[in-house]
């Protein structure tokens, strides 16, 4: 035995212009521009207030800081993600093309200023693969391994490697200033084009590219670092060229590392719950490679290239070269989006995890000046890694002071124990790079869950990853973006249309082909327009309606004053013959009831239809190229003796067709109407349809009566 | 007294999942990719004779042609438009940097083919501006005045007027084959971008681009002819520096022929109706100038420019060039669909006025075999011009035989008086070109219009304008498509959201800020979401839902979370005492009911929302990226126990979500309900509130019975 709730209404049947009438709309005055920027210009001292604690977090979270319960956790959590953050820098500074040492500096600096400046409780931040590989790019461009340096006057009396550095950090520095403009400025959202669709397909890309520089590491050969578009094909060729001289020591080592890392990593992926801190795989490795390196000299042995001399301890720091700003802009704009899109698409993963908000304006200026900051001192450029965050935040990692840890333990490195670290092959720090690569290689499986669910978005992540491929990753990816503003173009473009009919029983109007028992009342034809309506489908939408009612409002037309013209001269022939049929000769030119008999020798097409009901509920804007080409549909219509109604439209499009002068004689305010089953009950009056049984089976009634 | 239909409606209340149990969906099959191709491949012979029917329209029409009633009209209009086709022939032809006769030649040609070929009956195929001053723009490019040719094998042994031709007609030829493919291959859609406003922006850019190229010989200066970004100003520049050694005599001669066609114009527009044919006010100032020319010598007494040496008669065929079409690719697409733009939009205002339909691809492919056709004789580029598509019209034109009658006055110049107007000065033509803009610089008054009705569209217009004016007219094209094509993104991204309150008395939801009579609920918000929801959205309408509810279920999560771990810990203190309050010790974690009263030091903030209903109506498409933020954004009010219905969702974004995995424990289906009104009275039912007084005053209400 069920109960079961019963909807009953009974109400006026209003048109949009009764129903105006009826209850009186408030006059609403809108904030001008000027009142928003009042607004913005008052300041008081609350607001004051709250402005600059928002602008230095730490002082909110440093003043509730739980010593007991959660310094254990952020120094053991420092600890492991150091060390992952150590290895990371010195493995994706080659991505960099810069000595190891510099990819130290960058798991330092950075975290220090974003400890300060950042909202993010969780992300480790410093060196990312792929911004290494961007920035790696602009070095290898302007400071190439043959050929002669770009003509920067700031290079003269530089080694290359301090060339290097100084496009490097002038580049990071540059980044730092766009991301500290877009924070400032609050335009952040323009991030919100970099979807995830997107930056899976361009991530993806960008592993490839990593594979493929790192290749000549683990082989153990000299390919000097090509730029530009399809610049990864000729790196391949010139691989595959040399393939035969490769070192034979580095291979083997690189393949062993690769497939040990993998193993243990699945391992402690499987056994994570049992684990109480990540296994410091890439640390151990370190250590051992270090040591057999060291112990069986592979450099003069086996000719193997090793990471070699290790700057002791922080060299001072360095003016950005404004000539170097010149030749890099192009490329330090992307290389800003990337690096904070990145970085705050991981925060905000682990701060809806942990239930708190981040701020995409203060984590742009945060990344500004962390960027400013490590650029000035020799560090490349800082967001964040997916998979060292996740060491810092499952190992106990509670707030920033974990990240602290992590830039002390840097540090030590730097200060003390790098030359440690100087035996170390380049091809273990090249292995180490690819099987990292994993997580990031495996994002091609999206491809067929994107095909089947959505083909748009399978279209913007082969897109976007084909082109930053082929064409590098900054051009590939404004390819991809204007890919993916297209297919938002397309979607609304290319809408399906449907013809509805109504549920009986009820007031509800669905798709007619998707049920068995449903009711189209003759004559009468539902079409809804299921998207907005705009110059680039308003022509696609009239030949979808047309293709609807079957049968083209204009070729009737045509035919009619064909046949107008016909009986005219017969008319005007043979007198009052016809005039007793349908035509009233004093009152030219003719009105002729099209769909009743015709004389003999004229035919005309019949239409069947007596009322058009356009559902408007999906139409959230229209625009005046469409208006012009809507008001001619609707005329069309109206001229072969159809009532069009529009149904269910919003406040704001009726507002606008009144101040476009879309209403004329033909075309009325009294058409709009506002439900369908509204404007239903009013053709059924208006043609005296039997509603109660035909239309809505027992349940729904028209009711006519005094007011 | 009046009659008032009175809307009733008794029916179950549904939520989606009893309407989806009681009313079955019908399965259909979709058509697969396969069965479209087959449908297309599928010939039989009536589709066969339909297509060569449709591909020569000329058999249809010529079979009624009624030589009684319509061929005096078409002569008459034929020798009217031939008078302006031969006079914008010639003086196009200078913006198109040619000798003038082939001016003649395009008012032939190109006419020839598209009498077979065309579906307008109406328009006047030939020459157009803007186009001309396209080819123009390659013509000297590739044929500089002052300095050598671009390095181009067929330009050997060729005077420059005659590498000059070549130029224009391979050009002409490729743009034919562009059109011609796209006719082909059923792409016409894609000038469905090119709105009303963006071609209006463009033309009046093309407009001022006129102005100025003839500005040197309204003058009588000598100017070569500039090419690419910001060439208008290097050319404005070019001609204030010289305009002290203005010829007089040209520049006396263009004013008055400038002030009289303009006032002539003006006098024959107002007296339109009595006129039987326009005044062909250009021919008559042709004749008189080229009386006076050769009356007084104008050539040699005042260093006047001429037309010169007039071809008389037709030279040979010329096969285009492929070196040219190689340099000129880029630039012969955009005029290829400028010219289409241009002619299709021309001929849909006179198939409208007239009733007929034209075919856009058929359409395509005759005006790409016009052009081949006319590019193989040295015409250039053809489309046709509003102002003399509106001569043949209004003088009586019924079908394109009166553009054969104009394309025989343009032969008869060309076989037997072309030497007539050798001495005409090329200022008299520049005079008139400028004088017929007037109607595309009118255009620049719909800035104010477009501004007050839609800011984006202003936009555009701005944009397309002013990018086409600086950078050239097919950089400008490109440039305003990009800015149009933002716009559909902006829209979308940027909507007007609101929250919506019943109408009391009814079942309808309005805007709560637009009625001063309007009922919210205690604890419900319904939240109407304007647009379609996608990856650039998601974020700006979960600002905007927070901010309609006045608080982040984030943070009051966070909150609740805090209190829970004090109360905890307080419990284990303190044992029974709060236990009588509101908390089950039992159940650890506590279920607390947070809107009751708290232990005196707890406080969290008390949510007052236990419902909120989405409006889903004009959700048009939502993508994979913006599901899974849509997803977490609801999940966080579920989190903060307040029950989220969506309301009169899509079937198919249904579908979507089923696809996509949206649902799990905590979103269900029966989340979802067929309106807004059958979801409130679920909210009513469940929190027992008194909806006969509350919702909707006396005439709605829940009645619950036995099933």
């Amino acid at each position: 035995m069920t109960y079961r709730k019963q909807y009953v209404v009974t109400r006026p049947a209003y048109s949009e212009d009764s129903f105006a009438e009826e209850h009186k709309k408030f006059h609403r005055l809108h904030k001008t521009s000027l009142d928003h920027i009042k607004d913005f210009l008052t300041w008081d001292t609350k607001r004051l207030k709250n402005a600059t604690l928002s602008l230095f977090p730490v002082v909110s979270w440093m003043r509730t800081y739980r010593i007991r319960q959660w310094l254990l956790g952020d120094v053991v959590s420092g600890v492991s993600t150091g060390l992952v953050a150590i290895m990371q820098g010195l493995a994706f500074s080659l991505l960099a093309s810069l000595p190891p040492s510099y990819g130290l500096y960058t798991a330092f600096f950075p975290v220090l200023a974003y400890f300060f400046l950042g909202t993010s409780k969780h992300i480790s931040v410093g060196s990312f693969p792929v911004l290494s590989l961007m920035v790696g790019a602009v070095v290898t461009r302007l400071v190439p391994e043959d050929g002669p340096p770009a003509n920067i006057t700031d290079f003269e009396g530089l080694s290359q490697d301090h060339q290097r550095v100084l496009v490097a950090s002038s580049v990071t520095f540059l980044m730092g200033i766009f991301q500290e403009a877009m924070g400032v400025f609050q335009v952040g959202f323009v991030v919100v084009y970099l979807s995830d669709t997107l930056v899976s397909g361009f991530t993806t890309a960008a592993a490839v590219h990593i594979v493929v520089t790192q290749l000549k590491f683990v082989l153990g050969l000299n390919v000097p670092g090509i730029n530009g578009p399809l610049s990864i094909i000729y790196t391949m060729e010139k691989i595959f060229v040399q393939i035969t001289s490769s070192n034979v020591c580095d291979v083997v080592m690189s393949v062993i590392i690769m497939v040990v890392v993998f193993i243990v990593k699945e391992l402690s992926d499987r056994y994570k719950a049992k684990l109480p801190v990540p296994i410091p795989i890439e640390a151990i490795i370190t250590v051992v490679a270090c040591s057999v390196s060291y112990g069986f000299n592979f450099e003069k042995t086996y000719q193997v290239q090793v990471v070699g001399n290790m700057i002791s301890g922080y060299e001072s720091p360095i003016a950005p070269s404004v000539e170097v700003f010149q030749e890099s802009a192009v490329e330090a704009f992307p290389i800003a989006i990337v690096g904070f899109a990145v970085a705050f698409s991981v925060a905000k993963v682990y701060s809806n995890k942990h239930d708190y908000t981040i701020d995409g304006n203060q984590e742009l200026i945060a990344f500004g000046v962390s960027n400013m900051f490590g650029g000035s001192f020799r560090s490349f450029a800082a967001s964040t890694a997916l998979s060292r965050t996740a060491v810092q935040e499952s190992s106990g990692g509670k707030t920033q002071i974990a990240g602290l840890v992590s830039a002390m333990m840097a540090m030590l490195v730097t200060v003390a124990l790098g030359f440690l670290l100087e035996p170390l092959p380049k091809s273990v720090l090249g292995a180490l790079v690819i099987v990292n690569l994993k997580g990031m290689l495996m994002q091609f499986r999206e491809i067929p869950y994107l095909w089947r669910r959505d083909k748009f978005e399978c279209v913007v992540w082969v897109g976007t990853c084909l082109s930053a491929i082929l064409l590098g990753l900054d051009l590939g990816l404004a390819a991809g973006l204007g890919v993916e503003l297209l297919t938002v173009v397309f979607r609304t473009q290319f809408p399906r249309c449907s013809v509805l009919a109504n549920i009986p029983g009820t007031d509800l109007y669905k798709d007619q082909k998707d049920y068995l028992h449903i009711l189209e009342p003759k004559g009468v034809k539902i079409f809804r327009i299921p998207s907005p309506i705009f110059f680039a489908n308003i022509e696609f939408l009239r030949d979808k309606l047309l293709e609807a009612i079957g049968f083209n409002p204009l070729k009737i037309l045509r035919k009619r004053n064909k046949a107008l013209k016909k009986m005219k001269h017969l008319f005007e022939k043979q007198g009052d013959t016809i005039t007793e049929r349908n035509m009233d000769p004093k009152d030219l030119p003719f009105h002729v009831d099209w769909n009743a008999e015709l004389p003999a020798n004229i035919s005309v097409p019949r239409v069947d239809l007596h009322s058009l009901i356009l559902d408007f509920s999906a139409v959230s804007f229209l625009d005046i190229s469409a208006l012009k080409g809507l008001k001619m549909a609707l005329k069309e219509f109206i001229r072969v003796d159809v009532d069009v109604y529009i149904a269910s439209c919003d406040a704001c499009i009726l507002e606008k067709l009144h101040s476009c002068l879309f209403f004329d004689d033909d075309i009325q305010t009294s058409m709009f109407y506002p439900t369908i089953h509204d404007a239903m009950l009013h053709v059924f009056r208006k043609h005296d349809m039997e509603t109660k049984t035909k239309l809505v089976g027992s349940k729904t009634k028209i009711q006519t009566r005094h007011l």
